[in-house]
């Protein structure tokens, strides 16, 4: 009920930061009269948390999202069998935030009008990223709705249900000035940024090549589940909180698991910004704060450790990296600070000082 | 990820009956090389069963909806509350069909436009009836996804959750030749039957007076909840299987919890069909089995329960009926049979014999 900051991303791109936030914020009155006894507070939103009735020590975590505007790319390349993965690992991730570990996925699927080849591929991805991610696929529902989606276009939503012990859920307070920030890579744009990546890179473009591959493959690139790796990290090292950086980017959601008497300092010269990121921050004359309010630029998910615990962190997973640190934050500064780099030599680097 | 057998209802008006038949029997291919432990069988497949880990005697029950087309006629008429009711409902009554309390609900709300106050109505929808339900609204997505969706057009889907003791899990196996069908009052097509609706009542009439209202806000009658009326005859009487009458009507959803054993027979003649049911059978020149199929004629909601319980579940319910009976069924006898009634003089009925 509640819309992800991720709109504000999208504004150079036509969506309404405005009435995103107010959006948010008249859900907040009309829902305000009345909670359900089994809610419990949510640390960030990323999963709504529900005790199990007749339990003190469990709740269930639930998250409900979309593909957004990737699957026009994934209409457009004829490509139905990525979207599924992109959904339920996205899923995946933001109730694992909580710690939570995945039980079952419903999905909602869309369309004007029904190709039963279609729908198939669509579910096979879910089901294939559902079977990864050890979570049933419980249900879902197929609506073919004519007058509602022109012809070739589809929407797919979803929502999972996971578990957690409520004594594991990391507490933002246990987060200190000198803690490490952990980042897990991200290769593409995951599943936010695509209503600006659009306007950037035209459909005539998609099979062109790029980097090794082509546009519309780049663009398409899965979204990764972050369970295996969060799960290994947390064999080794104390995690003092996490985010899944969906629409907002590190600026937007990394704050939302983080005391206000933090902020987290990014140094971008601690990880290789990927070669699309690049490509669009150039066809897009994007500022510093526009790319990382977008875009993820290359970070998936952060885990934040005690400084004492960051290098067994990172060798616990391939492709982790510390990208900063946690540190006091006095009056008015912002929650979130990111260093760029200085103009680099290596390839798909690039400067972000403008 | 199953289709329900709705689609099949609106071939009339250009949905594809073989489409979603191969949709799903694709999705079974599809899922068929791996299960989760923790799934149950589900009976008639309106809701999901999976094992509450680490205990043996409850399960969750999911469930995935969505509003259908009926939320183009909500679009059209610019009322935005009450979509969301309906879609609450719909999925409460699908988990009750397993005797689940629902626990919790999350929404998917997609646009191409946001407008923060048609937002706020939808999830006041949604919110309103999750309170009625005590089921918590947990959360949500809203996506604004320009292109995808035309200026005013919305969709909505949701999911539900909810929790059972599998021993209370009604046994088709008790259902019995003898047995007697009470009927919980539809006073209109709930959210089913709409894409046909839409074609025989264009938007010109939904502000013409129809029956002591107007079309459109007949045809935007609200889905009920049927969840207390249900707790209200399980007091008084043993309940061997209930459905939930959406798509494909009567003739469809009753013999998802029947055994094979047996058939349900319907006497038309005792219950009085609503007139919206009446002025579309009449303009669609809709013959007995499309009617039934398509609509769900009045009946929302069916429970089989013994014949000497029948007097006093009906007793415990304004407006529920004894509409039918269960027979023995022989070799290739239909799984329902709908008796018409004779033509009636009484306002709203209306030969179904055609």
């Amino acid at each position: 009920m509640t819309p992800n900051p991720r709109k504000d991303a999208y504004a150079e791109a036509g969506v309404d930061i405005a009435a995103g936030n107010e959006a948010v914020s008249r859900y907040k009155e009309v829902t305000q009269g009345w909670r359900h006894p089994g809610q419990l507070d949510a640390i960030g939103g990323f999963g709504g948390l529900f005790r199990i009735p007749g339990e003190d020590g469990r709740a269930l975590v639930a998250s409900a999202d979309g593909v957004g505007t990737k699957i026009l790319i994934a209409a457009e390349m004829r490509r139905y069998d990525s979207v599924g993965g992109d959904l339920v690992n996205h899923c995946v991730n933001d109730i694992l935030v909580v710690n939570a570990t995945p039980l079952f996925f419903l999905d909602y699927f869309a369309v004007g009008k029904l190709e039963p080849q279609v729908a198939a591929e669509v579910v096979r991805g879910c089901f294939e990223a559902c079977r990864k991610n050890n979570c049933a696929l419980l249900g879902g529902e197929t609506a073919e709705m004519p007058g509602l989606y022109a012809p070739g276009h589809f929407d797919l939503a979803g929502t999972i249900v996971g578990i957690v012990d409520t004594k594991s859920v990391p507490d933002p307070n246990d987060v200190q000035p000198g803690d490490a920030i952990v980042g897990l890579p991200a290769h593409g744009l995951n599943t936010n940024g695509y209503t600006l990546a659009r306007k950037l890179i035209s459909p005539e473009e998609y099979h062109a090549r790029f980097d090794g591959t082509t546009f519309g493959d780049a663009l398409l690139a899965e979204h990764p589940s972050y369970y295996n790796d969060v799960r290994a990290i947390q064999r080794v090292a104390k995690v003092n909180a996490m985010s899944h950086i969906t629409g907002g980017g590190l600026l937007e959601n990394v704050p939302r698991t983080l005391p206000q008497t933090v902020k987290a300092v990014f140094e971008q010269s601690r990880w290789q910004i990927p070669p699309l990121f690049v490509e669009l921050c150039k066809r897009g004359n994007l500022q510093h704060e526009e790319r990382y309010r977008t875009f993820n630029m290359g970070i998936g998910y952060t885990l934040i450790v005690p400084l004492a615990d960051a290098a067994r962190a990172i060798e616990a997973v391939p492709g982790a990296k510390i990208v900063g640190w946690i540190e006091a934050r006095r009056g008015d500064e912002p929650a979130v600070i990111v260093h760029p780099a200085r103009p680099l030599d290596t390839s798909g680097s690039f400067d972000t000082s403008g």
